[in-house]
């Protein structure tokens, strides 16, 4: 407990209480220095399970009750995405900090403009990827920054399950955000190019299949299979490094990060076992590769969603800019709409920055 | 043992004794009704290795002396690609049937011609497209052939590992013959479209992973992960039927096929579910998919190459086509040239119809 | 919900709010026909929880309160094991029916008092091995039921982790009961000898490692492994039948079950195989085995305490017995004392009727 | 190729070429300093497919010609048991050294003469113990030699699958040599008590699953599952040290080995943290353990039997002892002796010195 007399308890206000905001709820309220003053939603359904859950805190269906509150410092934003932009500039004009859910906007006019007014503002304005604050993505980024890893050329990732069929979003909307926020925070790059295709099963005209791929300017690619149909859930990403290669498997239980001592050098210096005539050894004889240990380092098990709130409630207390902030936000966005953009011109290679 | 005085001894000629000619010349070898009478070389060692094996067989450098042999009925040619075409056309023109190594040859142009020569000479013209052969692929098209899939939606397929870099052939070429065999096997159709990105790592221009995306005319899309910068082996295809779905895993010792009794269904039946709060009773409310058992049928344990010899053996005596004629092959070859046009336009969607 | 005039709501006492209580709480409040009227417990920050999740509840120290609380119909205990006997034998005797968390009671002689008591006051008395009631026991009771795997001839189980060391329990306390449960329940049957060896790690005198053996009448043995000195947490039985077979892995996400159509035939109709040389024929021929194909049958994804919950609440109204009823109780508390006498006598070979 | 005028090379001759013996001759014949100089055996068939692959290799049904043959300088016996003491002997008294087949003989009496024979006539006798040749050993064996895994405490090993049903020896001879090599080489002791428990399936008087279980006066305990009755096959051995903790598992294509970082630790440290109430923490309150990082070391890819064959050729040139030598072989048969006398006498816990 911190008994520093200056402590500040940061007030709350959560809008949106359906299917993520009792998650913003729960992991919020197990923090010391804050306070889930009030939950305001339309559903009178969500409202009871609220103040069941919550019964200390205010109850309204009034957003405007949420922005006159003097008590309330942040506000958390988990509703559909087309009320993003309204309630954002609404909560920052009234002074809020403000967490949105992902995706930042409905499109990247929306999305600059809430960026520029937080900045202009000097409001903190986060994005609710959570992705970047599991220990598993983190520790990838740890040790690509410290060098173990090499310089990273290649990135792959399977997100697959049988799933949703929902009537608004594709599966690009549903599933891309994460390995884009993924490749975006490890990469510290924005593709240049990005090409990608889909699959509409059914008689609508929403995509359950895409497959997308990135190339950077750095010569990194990167490439996403993303499927509603898929009888299997998997979530396995692969991450190679100039020095070392990583698979990431999300499902698994333990051991999510296996992390592979083996490269590629050169193959002269094996071209004398050539003689060997066994099929194996003849295919070792001109791979010309490296292996070594695997390490599948211990890994905090903390909640993502529990680091993410700290340090949304961290950057507000000493005003610095959260890692997934607006800008960070705006740059999916951008990447999301390039995908969405190439498969309505069947797989068209689209530059990233004539997207506007 | 056939005792039919009519029984007829098979009299095969093999050229090459390198990587793959073995591999042959055993599996053949163990056939009844065919003898290994001659193999042909150039290299010494080769040809020692080949005497020590197999000393009844004729050793020799002199592919003529193959051609000339009236003992031999049909030649093996298991050499590098660019010879395939001279040597296939000689064998046919010498009036024996042919089975040749993948791909048939190093052009359409080329391949062309030998499925010609083949046809007006009425010699059979067979390649070497092994997994055709393995009992996985043949239950799935069994389960095709059946009904119990329902229709081909979709195939996803994984080939990586950690390979090779040859300096003459790419990744395409290294690892795509086997995908594009078996979606053309499975689906009985060539795709309409393709699209397919590379990236070459290291100094040299040879991709090393590549992507490739094939279309059908019937909806089916058929995507292929190939790559030689992978940290641990992967073989896995994923075939979505309107019915059932199959994962098959070539790494598997046993159960390398699963059928899932999982697909979807229309949503509404469930929406009334809805006011169920729990996170994941939320996605399966709005998904409407059906899940049922998980079956792993027993595989015969037969070697592929094995069931492709006898497969051979019978088409000579018979005169019938074999599943993966000439004409087969070159739609494969025609397939992967493909491949490679798109890649080097930078993923361009191309349309088969138009390699020539 | 149920309209019916004469709808029963079972009013519920729960003792004790610590590890396992609220789990019960929670499931027995979704249940329509009962309402948890009281909780008591000794320690005041466990009464605090109560109160804050379950405000409507009567919370109290006094376990008087609950014995004399008419709207009380029955009791859910949930503390330490060396009070089962006293809260039972005063619930019953104040009328109310009883479920007792596992073990039954510290000794038999206790127990076999508390199963009397609950017979001559006709009381509801049961016994929360929880394990009868997951899907994946009971598809597999199901499937010995109808004779899909034949008679049962041999369970093995792997129960271990890296875990523990309670000061007071030791390691069969912790983790037998749960294979203990499972085979009884399976095979209806008690063993007639049990062995069990263990291994005490450190200063202290408590096994931290067991083995124990079970023989039964009808040729079944059981074996089981508990150990918390495992570096992976394995949860695994092997059910072997005259028909088929079952592995059961209790820590896969999905497919729990899986059944294989595999079993010993007479290995003389392969003898004449004899002639393969190849080693793995060799053995082939010699073993006589036959497979088949694996299922992995779709499970109920109810959570076992729920279902537990249910049918407690079913056989108080229908005064019917519960599966894991005192009687049920009393046998797993015997076989685990078994296994306590023969650790202690280093692996002497108990006949379970010798112990009283 | 050792162009030295001095080097030696050792003739062999082999006894034996049913289902092992190819596999000793084709290792054997693969080294530089030895010569497969004839084969012996007492079927045709057998002869037959010796001349076929060792066309230069004598072949004889005469043992006797390999003994007066004054080429030969060692013999490689893999025979049945029953004829292990009367052709060793026989060997070793014509001046041989000897390979033979696990196990070393059918009794104890047996082979204690054998070894004093060879220690009389200074010959070199090894055993057969493949499995101390793995990389998977030896890495384990290096690991406990060098401190990493701190003191050995708890080994426990599964070895099952669908098996055999042989009609002469039961599943512990079958199996339990490979586990007991292991123990007994890794640990450097003998046990001290031996319990082992069976059960015969069918009509005969064979048992076909077995446990076995070891106490070492050093406090380690040892224990076996063996099984021709399950339908997976399962090869994992649990080797718990007081440092680190190794998962053995030989089914696994590569990451054979995987040592974990985790072990016990007082758990008072912890106590202070007990005033969590969620479930899992609680939990890991109680436990005082340890979790780090988990390693799976790279390890040679070579053939056990290679690596044994030219430890055994090392051998004959240095005179100096086999690690699995006739001693060895003589401390596991006792060892295995021992564990049918307890299962006959229904599990009796033996002294092994009682074992005479």
């Amino acid at each position: 407990m911190n008994l520093d007399n200056d402590f500040q308890v940061i007030g709350l206000g959560l809008i949106g209480f359906g299917y993520w905001g009792p998650n913003l709820a729960r992991n919020f309220s197990q923090q010391e220095n804050c306070q889930l003053v009030a939950i305001c939603d339309k559903e009178d359904i969500c409202l009871e399970n609220a103040h069941r859950q919550y019964p200390q805190a205010h109850i309204t269906k009034d957003f405007d009750k949420i922005l006159s509150n003097p008590q309330i410092d942040a506000v958390l934003i988990a509703t559909p995405v087309s009320s993003h932009y309204a309630l954002t500039m609404a909560a920052l004009r009234a002074g809020k900090d403000v967490l949105v859910e992902k995706p930042l906007a409905s499109n990247i006019k929306e999305g600059t403009e809430m960026v520029e007014e937080a900045s202009r503002l000097e409001r903190i304005l986060a994005v609710d990827h959570t992705f970047l604050y599991t220990s598993s993505v983190r520790k990838i980024k740890e040790l690509l920054s410290n060098g173990v890893l090499g310089d990273l050329i290649y990135l792959d990732s399977v997100r697959v399950n049988l799933g949703l069929f929902q009537s608004d979003i594709n599966v690009v909307f549903d599933l891309a955000p994460h390995d884009i926020s993924i490749a975006t925070y490890l990469s510290d790059q924005d593709p240049e190019f990005i090409q990608a295709v889909g699959m509409c099963y059914g008689t609508n005209n929403i995509e359950s299949v895409a497959y997308s791929h990135f190339e950077y300017a750095s010569g990194l690619i990167s490439h996403s299979h993303l499927s509603w149909l898929s009888p299997v859930k998997i979530r396995k990403t692969l991450v190679a490094g100039t020095k070392k290669m990583i698979v990431y498997d999300d499902m698994e239980p333990s051991e999510k990060i296996k992390i592979f001592d083996k490269g590629i050098v050169a193959a002269e210096a094996q071209l004398d076992s050539r003689s060997k005539l066994d099929i194996e050894n003849e295919r070792v004889a001109k791979i010309g590769y490296r292996t070594g240990d695997m390490v599948a380092p211990k890994l905090a098990i903390s909640e993502a969603l529990e680091v993410e709130a700290k340090h949304f409630l961290d950057c507000i207390c000493t005003r610095k800019e959260p890692v997934s902030n607006g800008e960070f936000g705006l740059r999916i966005l951008r990447q999301i709409e390039c995908c969405h953009l190439s498969i309505k011109q069947n797989g068209e290679r689209i530059r990233l920055d004539d997207i506007l």
